[in-house]
């Protein structure tokens, strides 16, 4: 199995592109899955389209979903802070995407991104791991 | 690996069985893993029963949740499409199933759907691959 | 690919850690990825923290989302029963882990999940997979 970790710095951002770096990891495999994981405990993994505004969609849809109010038990870091060790339930920190001659075969408007509500941590790991099966 | 792209028509449902292709699929292969993958980014699979009024309540879910209304910052096609771009964030467009000898090993009350709510592209495509480790 | 399937008795409850089992069925294996999945409609398998309240967050979250209300199309089991079936397409059964030398690498808070709203079933199966690519 290929597997690199990558360190993300998503400068507080709720959405981090990181389709590139996927894609650097890819090249030069053949056929496959790329696995990709982010081995934090408040964030997750998707595939949206990036640069249409539904990076500001989603972050909606997760305050109204998932607000940042005093209603967790979970009491560490910033208030609110329990909203963030509920996501990754919903948002899952693992997605697999298709490789083909080392070419990933995401959609024309799939990017994979970094969903990451957590902003006392702008330093993020993401492993990328690669099967041929 | 194993690899096929099939194309769905939903005729604009929410909710598409695609079981019985998959079953197709890894139908000859020995043991391994199915990745089910949609390379759309307004729509995701899932594993639930149907037939038994399932598909309904989804749709229900999903509207009450992601609301089909003007609050989102995503502006191309219908009136609420901004909607669909977040759904793939909470419904993934890639899920794995466990096949032994060739079978899925689904439980008795799953089914493999798309789950689309862009009644604009009534054509969608899904890719099956299949890597046995 | 190595795979086995074992019984978790969760006692009604909504979160059952199981991350003990999925490192005892990583011991010894080498590079690979760690598939957990549930075969059953109504569950779900999630990476979240445990010990920290995360458990309680996650049901309350779960009951202003999907709440057990006379809303649901689906009637069989006790009344709500349907929220369960729906449950699935947010919380998928499926996830994906990866695994270096043996030891799976999970983030220091991540632990690997049971989640089922479904009291009316207290025994369930969850099937681990290995495949080393």
């Amino acid at each position: 199995m290929h597997t690199r970790v990558i360190e993300v710095r998503n400068r507080s951002k709720l959405v981090t592109d990181i389709t590139g770096q996927a894609i650097d990891f890819c090249d030069g495999l053949g056929d496959g899955l790329l696995h990709v994981f982010v081995p934090h405990a408040t964030a997750g993994v998707a595939l949206i389209e990036t640069g249409s505004g539904s990076e500001t969609d989603l972050e909606g849809a997760i305050e109204r979903l998932l607000p940042r109010d005093d209603i967790y038990r979970h009491r560490h870091g910033s208030p609110g802070h329990g909203r963030d060790h509920v996501l990754p339930a919903f948002v899952s920190p693992s997605i697999v995407v298709p490789v083909i001659s080392g070419e990933t075969e995401l959609g024309t408007w799939q990017s994979i991104v970094l969903v990451d509500t957590n902003g006392d941590n702008p330093h993020r790991m993401v492993r990328f791991s690669f099967v041929s099966g």
